[in-house]
């Protein structure tokens, strides 16, 4: 990782998010950098709770770093391309939908790593591929769907 | 609910799963229970901490709470139909994939509502489609596919 700031502490310093909010004392506070050729990278240590219930790392709290980590991606996307939050929104897209694969078992003692690129981009809807590596294999896999958020009167 | 021990605490008390593990004292403990028809019930209530950034249910918690309550359907019918953890094994189904779909915002300070049913089962795998609701209205909804649990030697 780079000696900067993550995209969550510059882009949403505030959010009280449990994945990734920088402010939620008890959230995972998951940090993700810009990496190489458009990947943004994050690495995740599991809390000791965070059991699958054989040994392994949870699906639910695998479902919330790839969630988490996407959002990191979309968000860093909309920044890049002007879209920024509308008054009354605290972000510029929301989640609508994440349909998340586990291919292998997942560590629960190890640092993991977290890969995500953005798929398709407009400026109503994104779409981001995620990733959880270790020891040089998928663990799981996701694609998540975010929308615009346009806050009603 | 019924004064009646939890498919958790029936089927698999000694698991320490995050989600649903009746011994992880760190973990969420959802407790799901047979209903009318099939359905399988759930009552969750968040904690302060689950915030999804904005005030609301953290769709990676919406998406653990959903994932273990499909494992409580899905490990409910295996029992039903007598298939049991081979051995080596401590469940006779793990998730292979969940697909969410957010429909509205789900509360943060309010006991939701899960309901599960089954969509498809033979002895190799099993589908469990899983709502989260409040207020008389769906939150968010998955589709979990599980298979056998084969320990390899």
């Amino acid at each position: 990782m780079r000696d900067e700031l993550s995209i969550q502490d510059r882009l949403y310093p505030d959010l009280p998010c449990f994945g990734c909010g920088p402010v939620n004392e008890r959230g995972l506070r998951l940090k993700s950098y810009p990496g190489d050729d458009g990947e943004i990278v994050a690495r995740f240590t599991p809390w000791p709770e965070h059991d699958n219930g054989t040994g392994f790392l949870n699906g639910g709290i695998i479902a919330t770093v790839l969630d988490c980590h996407s959002a990191a991606v979309v968000t860093h996307a909309a920044d890049e391309r002007g879209l920024h939050a509308f008054e009354g929104a605290l972000l510029p897209f929301l989640t609508a939908g994440i349909d998340v694969r586990y291919r292998r078992p997942s560590p629960l003692r190890e640092t993991v790593t977290l890969r995500g690129r953005l798929l398709e981009a407009d400026e109503s809807r994104m779409t981001a591929a995620v990733e959880l590596w270790w020891d040089g294999k998928v663990r799981a896999e996701a694609t998540a769907l975010w929308k615009r958020w346009r806050p009603r009167d």
